[in-house]
């Protein structure tokens, strides 16, 4: 065999798979599209969980996110100029960490680079085979030349447009999906940030969400249809009603500037099953997306390398496939409340086009639930810190 | 003035809201359209709230639900065989009774015959005027003859289709309405409880609830299209639908037997605000419904008894009308959250037509988080059992 485990996908959760396999002694080779400048120039996530948090530190790389990163002890929901403070430490005696995935991946490919493990960039026409063989093999073109490695493991972690989910039959294969007929227009803005922890601000208006990446870089959303353009939001446009869908006390320390980054993301749920198809395993956006709402989609991520690690680790090293066999359900069960969570907390905090006046009033009532229910505000802070592994 | 309070409607919480003001010295007229023994032939809730239990109690009608009533610790959810147990006791140290709201009916009209209140049966054209003078008054007809009855307070406990909230101006009324594309089909039956808890099962057949009146008389419901008729639905078909669609440990215990009611009803969630216009308030359903999931309606209507038999006795006895003033705002945040939480119920349990696959994974991922988190069971539990007044 050339290598042992190829990783296609070079983004967060395969180079994160690559840094856990190579510590652990197992070979592996991660096949990247794009240029390694491109894939940090990804403004993603910016939220961790703690349990996130505690696998990069075990894979060695959490020595900068432990300086620069900003633990946070809790969130705020709002309703109009209601505010509604969960607090994570109090409720569970956990938090999340501020540190953008920009940053995440920065450390990660420092990490590969320093153990020297093998990352190509510019690969193509990326096909998988003999995933029911001895060994499988993994095709594709990079430099101008046809390669070919044989490997005894494939990691697809290659995003909802790789070839890796592709290549499970598509009968065999099982999707769910859930699109939201509303996007996120995001912009990035070199601003202190407007409050010292994240609010998810549901509003007459719509939804708006003030985050951040440090203490001078702002994260902020506002919902849009997804009928609107980028273009049809100049920097005055997107403040003002940024202003206006975040209670009144936050707005009133609110500093704008100009925008360094604006782009409007749709939102979407999405699982395929089965996460494991003979010798191919999926990992992260290859096989579920989550809309951005609770900041689930890198921590599950992280997650599936967790459980894919283990199992890979189990059957490299020791001989036992059993967690290979187990994996798809195992890494499954922790997806689903995932996005079950990510779910709700997208249904509770938007507007939904030609929804009933009762919709409005039970986003409003739920709200309500968890400004006086300290077990609702419980059941919140656990799923938004993470379930266990 | 002719009485203090006008009474619209001797349905149960007409009944004590009268129980409650009399006791208090307070002198009221009960008006009802329907005969005696045709109240006491509708067959409705079954689950009393532990509030509504102490709120009976304190009203003095607690004697025979104490001796006949069924304490209930628990519930079951349940998704296709898979059973998660509600721990109402361990979870909240507190339960609720299982006592027919025939039977609650059946004992506030022998306590009302007792104190020797005026109820008045076959009561018609109910006219409310004088809503802002100094006192209200109310017209109607009975035996063929057109009376006026002068009070200082209207209460409005005449169920939705009653005339009490359509004597609030139209454009000074907002309501808010869901109407849920299902029926239950719910029998009576001379037979053993399945269980002896209530389950409330998911399936891929959809929605079923087992539920008992009494250790030989079941209420079992089965969610149905809105186009079905009871004529479409022999005691067999039931059955076998029924059956089919708990958990097969609970199906193999199942006694069935000849159905002695039958009846198909629609599910919704209604709300109109304000519940207080001049002299006027607004109880139980002429203001609010709800779906049946989660057993909220009758038990709302108790609260509303509560804040409103309080608002009044302050006016009537001690001369201070700021409950009167705020009794709407106080009722309707209670109301909001059991809104909330029996729309919450019937999403997570019912199938919707037409719903994509991800809807069907959504109620299966709740259940899933529900039997896996004690804090999620902790919420529904203190919301089942009813939050504090």
């Amino acid at each position: 065999m050339d290598t042992q485990v190829v990783i296609i996908g070079g983004g967060p959760s395969g180079l994160l798979l690559s840094q856990v396999l190579n510590r652990a002694g197992i070979a592996t080779v991660v096949l990247e599209r794009s240029s390694r400048a491109h894939v940090l120039s990804r403004i993603r996530a910016g939220v961790l969980e703690w349990g996130s948090v505690e696998l990069l530190r075990e894979a060695g790389i959490g020595a900068r996110m432990d300086v620069q990163g900003l633990p946070h002890d809790g969130t705020y929901l709002t309703d109009g100029d209601r505010m509604v403070h969960i607090d994570f430490k109090a409720l569970t005696g956990r938090r999340v960490m501020i540190y953008g995935q920009t940053e995440v991946t920065e450390d990660l490919y420092a990490a590969q680079d320093a153990m020297g493990t093998t990352v190509l960039h510019g690969v193509e026409d990326v096909v998988i085979e003999d995933l029911d063989a001895a060994q499988a093999s993994v095709s594709f073109t990079v430099d101008g030349a046809r390669r070919t490695l044989t490997c005894a493991y494939v990691a697809g972690c290659d995003g909802f447009h790789g070839v890796s989910r592709k290549t499970i039959p598509e009968a065999k294969r099982q999707e769910f999906e859930r699109v939201y007929p509303f996007g996120w227009l995001g912009i990035l803005s070199r601003t202190p940030p407007v409050h010292d922890e994240l609010i998810y601000a549901n509003s007459e208006h719509g939804f708006a969400l003030a985050s951040m990446r440090n203490p001078n870089l702002v994260r902020y959303y506002v919902q849009v249809p997804l009928s609107d353009k980028v273009e049809d939001w100049s920097d005055d446009r997107f403040w003002t009603e940024f202003k206006r869908r975040i209670p009144a006390q936050a707005a009133a320390a609110l500093v704008t500037g100009p925008s360094i980054e604006k782009s409007i993301a749709p939102l979407r749920s999405f699982v395929s099953e089965p996460l494991r198809w003979g010798r191919l395993l999926l990992l992260g956006d290859a096989a579920h997306i989550v809309p951005p709402t609770g900041a689930k989609g890198l921590n599950l991520a992280f997650s599936d390398v967790h459980y894919a690690s283990e199992a890979l680790i189990a059957a490299l090293a020791h001989g036992s496939t059993a967690g290979i066999d187990g994996y798809s359900a195992r890494a499954l069960q922790r997806i689903w409340k995932a996005m079950r969570f990510s779910w709700q907390m997208t249904t509770m905090l938007h507007q939904f086009e030609g929804e009933d006046s009762f919709a409005a009033q039970m986003r409003r009532a739920t709200l309500a639930h968890l400004a006086d229910s300290e077990t609702a505000q419980k059941d919140l802070a656990e799923n938004y810190i993470g379930l266990p592994y």
